[in-house]
């Protein structure tokens, strides 16, 4: 059996494209559809109740658009607070980013493992926990770096100034670490200067390129992969400056996304608190 | 006459309570409520027509809460794009916070003005255009900032990573610049890198310091002042974790705002963008 229903991604902005294009790198005939909640970005800072609500109101928006088969959550934020009511409310299979990450962390044979994160991710522990329910032992340490997404928004991804806030917030990490996870989709953009900072032997867990492979294999076992003669289609969602997100693509995506494919869209929902 | 109706206050998040600071400072006998929209912050980086939006659903909630006699403007980045939406939309006089800065910088005889602000505030030109319908015939030099708000909520406002950010943007600012208009809340905070890097001549000037000052003329100019003997009350609505604000309030605030005065609400609004 073939399932040529797209698969819907979502994230609170432009760094989801990362996830994005590692999972059109591994599934060239899985179409797609994006949706960036530019009008509400960032969500790291928000509370659990509010980011919970966003990702019911953004999962909405994209089934409007569509049927799916699959919705990938391409946000560490939301998919560290936000999985379970997404799977409650829909009757399609959500995938989040924490669990491929974890594993592939628990994978490495690391026995200590070091969590860079939002602070709505770090709050909520998700990456230790998963981690402990594998079986891990070891050290797990856990950091918030609230400026490392506005560093990579300004496109500061090396250098002294970024190097600095490296070693700001990571200062008692120890350069021994086995394992550091790039818990938010654009710290994997900071590379550059995190490999200053770290030893060479320090294995990088990227959870968006770990995430399409695992999104791959849960197609593959639940039976609703595309055809391979599938010819697949990309579309992206914004809920604010389309403009802007075809501008800074490239950036996030590795090259700009298809032009006129890039749709504004009304996100009605109220900004609930209860 | 005197008129005992609260003076309504909004910012996107908490930089507005630097404004609040000063109005309550300047009008101790006037009531105030204070929005600040912790849910969508922040607005400096988003599109002029989704920032409107926001702007007329944060005063209709401010006006659901109870009668106003003025709405004050506390943000920059609203101020520079939302004041006409807002004033054909009230029935109740509009204050931003441009028009006071601007006249300040004009009034300081400066001959050379840089405008330091958010992006959404420099695409917008606004100060740059009060300024010349002023008459001045200066130079203004506008320079965005985006990296200086997550610094001052990082609580970065001195020391070696804030001075080399304010460095990285303000390399092409004359160090002999006249005055120099910190046009956003947050900015302020951020006087001890901002000063070590410009000399002691230079003249800073705090938009919403001035904001408190235009305030409390316009009440008199428009007989809206309240009885030199009203006991003021205050109050505080956030759209989002009002725990955070009670916590950080001191920061921007100078002191804690007052305990069980902060209520949590629900502004109904879509994220509207036609």
């Amino acid at each position: 059996m073939v399932d040529s229903r797209a698969i819907g991604v979502f994230d609170s902005g432009l760094g989801g494209l990362t996830v994005l294009a590692a999972m059109r790198h591994a599934m060239p005939n899985e179409s797609m559809v994006y949706l960036g909640d530019t009008a509400r970005v960032p969500y790291g800072t928000k509370s659990a109740q509010t980011v919970v609500n966003y990702a019911l109101s953004n999962a909405q928006t994209l089934l409007n658009h569509g049927p799916l088969k699959m919705l990938v959550v391409a946000c560490n934020t939301v998919s560290s607070v936000a999985l379970p009511a997404l799977q409650e409310a829909l009757s399609i299979p959500v995938v989040g980013v924490i669990t491929p990450g974890a594993k592939a962390a628990f994978a490495s044979k690391a026995s200590s493992i070091a969590v860079l994160a939002t602070a709505g991710t770090v709050a909520s522990n998700a990456y230790e926990i998963s981690l402990r329910q594998m079986g891990f032992t070891g050290t797990v340490i856990s950091k918030a770096c609230p400026l490392f997404v506005p560093l990579v928004e300004e496109g500061m991804v090396e250098g002294a100034i970024a190097e600095a806030i490296v070693e700001h917030y990571l200062a008692d990490v120890p350069r021994s670490v086995d394992a550091i996870i790039l818990g938010c989709t654009h710290y994997p953009l900071l590379l550059p200067a995190l490999q200053k900072v770290f030893s060479a032997r320090v294995q990088w867990i990227d959870s968006g390129k770990k995430t399409a492979i695992f999104v791959q294999q849960e197609l593959e076992k639940q039976d609703l992969l595309a055809s391979p003669s599938n010819t697949p289609t990309y579309h992206y969602l914004v809920s604010d400056a389309p403009a802007r997100f075809e501008q800074l693509s490239a950036f996030y995506f590795g090259e700009p996304v298809e032009k006129g494919n890039v749709e504004l869209v009304d996100i009605k929902a109220s900004v609930e608190n209860r």
